[in-house]
């Protein structure tokens, strides 16, 4: 193994500092910058433009809050079970933020990048293909289609008016849209480009890696958890939950 | 079972829409609102004012980033462990925010606000006796010591500072002051007020519930966790981690 | 710090042998030891006789499963989220195993070594002591009373039996049974002893340290959750119970 | 849905009895069988024979334990951070257990029956076949190789004789070993069949689905992980694995 296996660069402290990729954490970071920037900072080692901060914080906000997701469920039921460790209650719900509920993100971002490319090596009809490619196996395509907001995901165009407004409509929100165009068409049907899609584009066009994308995701539902974990402390849902849970779930011997 | 106890505040959303708390989610506060704004909103329910904002960013800020942390190392060594998954490296992390590393926030400012109940009930001379308490029990005081800074946490100074430029320096960090100079007398040497002591009397002053500030830490500690986990999948620390673990915990058959 | 801070006695392993307590792992304990009587040698560092092995086992199988608990909703959402990561379900419900549904083994396992100490010096009453103290301030006593089995927890009598017939009913039993006298008295109304609370007075008459207690209620209740995932796999209730958490926590804007 | 969706056969409770999959808990099930028979009952739908028994067990038993490995390093690192909540430490050691630690169970039983469905289609010369494959690949074949355990991991032949003692030695340990050979000559070196390799044979022929095997190694490991937490709390090795973690991994400001 080589010294570089052997080091960090994300921070250290000392005895009267703390030092954070380079910087003097205390005199140079806290009280000039905000959480979401220093997100960003941590994350991709440079600090952002204003309009990539309206653009992140707006990401970041769509998906604080969607009611009762199973991640907020999970949490209310967690926070019922172990009231002393509030931690607990919201890293268990963001245990949940996996390939089923938010993981098109990274999966949209990804197939993003492989149009561009693609495109970039002179290939043509690049989304034609890939939206009859996913038609023909019937597969979902990562970023389009949403159980609950029908026939469109109404945060889709307001995420990309404020990319637009600050300048950061580019390339990738371009080749979304065009794919929404193809995917349509191979479906047969209206296929909304959904929240998590979007953002996924956006994301590009900020510059955010995607192998950060995921973890986004989490730190947006961790804030977003708080306020359910404070309304349970006075609400008490999850005895209701897991009675319902009971009542609808019946137990049954017949084979 | 009443109606109330089957009812939440938070959210909810339909085919064409999120409501949050009264608003409508993508139309109102998408755009509008950076994500800390929204943490306070979802948290006590109202808008902060800039002032508050600004406090707020820089105590979250300051506990995003620590270098190697138990937290951090925890989520490094869950990288390696699932690298598919992100979110149990992150969430991994957060279970450890708990009373050794984070409680004090919460334990300091419980304190603090038991102090000032008692101050409005006519009680002399409380921070003497609390200190003098603590020193006979030999117990440490929330919010006051810290295994890394000797013999000052070099953040305190820095989020008072904040706090003053943001006319955030009430009551609370003045009783914490106060109770800094009879710790030092009742123990017979200088302990610092740490970061976590400081963010407690910070975030009683801009108004954040009791019941949020461990919660608060992990949100902050979540999007520190971000950075190590982007930094870890090009580092793999963890193997490096465990190795020092075994070479330094070593077997014994000895009774 | 001493040298004993850096020392394990659990285990190690070498190019060829695993070493664990002092034991050969591959040629003295696998094969020969049971998983049950492996836990009781890796926990109290002895071997339990046949009969504590029976009374272990009964206290491990009853907790194992009692249907749809917080902690196996939790893990039946947690496998519909991250469907590719078994143990992720698994441990999310574990994480539940917390005060309030299992913490009272251990609470009443305190409480008889608590009345056992006083008993040794001397004094007298103290079931009736305890049990008019818990009335007074209308706390729960740990290991009495239960939501769903009333008047009578079914699983109480049945391990007083299976610990009769192994010669385990000692003077823990005993006192739990005398708290039963008492406590029925001081409140006025049958209070039964629960499982757990059975559970914690047989432990204790094996020897298993209280320290140890919860993390047995873990261990059983993993076992358990493994049906609940296998079941998962094929029945998907998660989406089910969202559906009813969603139906039955109505979102509304009045304050 | 159908109806279905909502049932399950798992379990139940009720004010005076407990139904698990179709049995009398508390009369037929309590007493009557060890923690592995209702490990195996609650996953497979049916009692174990008693060899069956024996080789689940010695599975379970070889996994507990295996010296400071990741998911025991975590776990005592969140024992020192949430001292308050045992179960925190060992659910999130658990977490651990994923495709790099354990995943090589199912892996290699998942190939040992795509074999089994090749051979039975006629397929000849498979083993060489797919050790070639994954040799021109340079990827590692499913149970195969150890970090530590070199040239040859000491618990295969141990499981394999445990496995020919119960007449559990048939067509899948045969066809591993068949594999072994092949493996050998396609590396052009020595790779040992590791222990969860072997496992993975193991449990398919004692008639284990595929889907509950990493789930057997949590359970296997949750075991294993009651003993470290004992000894973390009067031992704190967790300080001196943080501290190593600090001393090994450096900070730089170096690009």
């Amino acid at each position: 193994m080589t010294d570089k296996a052997h080091t960090t660069r994300t921070g250290t402290s000392t005895t009267d500092s703390v030092r954070v990729r380079g910087h003097d954490m205390i005199n140079d970071l806290v009280g000039r910058y905000s959480y979401t920037e220093m997100l960003y900072f941590l994350t991709c080692g440079s600090f952002p433009t204003p309009p990539q901060v309206r653009v992140l914080d707006a990401c970041l906000v769509t998906l604080m809050e969607h009611g009762l997701t199973p991640s907020a469920v999970i949490s209310r039921l967690m926070a019922d079970s172990v009231p002393e460790e509030p931690q607990v209650a919201i890293a268990a719900g963001l245990l949940a933020i996996g390939s089923v509920y938010a993981g098109t993100t990274e999966s949209c971002a990804t197939l993003l990048q492989e149009i561009a490319e693609r495109e970039a090596k002179g290939e043509r009809d690049i989304h034609r293909t890939i939206a009859r490619a996913y038609a023909a196996q019937r597969k979902p395509v990562p970023g389009f289609g949403h159980g609950t907001h029908k026939p469109d995901d109404p945060r889709t165009p307001r995420l990309f008016e404020i990319a637009r407004d600050n300048g950061c409509h580019g390339a990738f929100v371009a080749s979304l849209l065009a794919l929404q165009v193809e995917v349509d068409q191979a479906f047969g049907r209206h296929l909304t480009i959904n929240a998590t899609g979007a953002i996924g584009a956006l994301l590009l066009e900020i510059k955010v890696p995607v192998a950060a994308m995921r973890a986004f995701s989490v730190v947006s539902r961790a804030g977003g958890l708080v306020g359910h974990l404070l309304e349970e402390q006075s609400q008490h849902s999850a005895r209701a939950i897991w009675a319902a849970a009971k009542r609808d779930i019946r137990y049954t011997e017949e084979p």
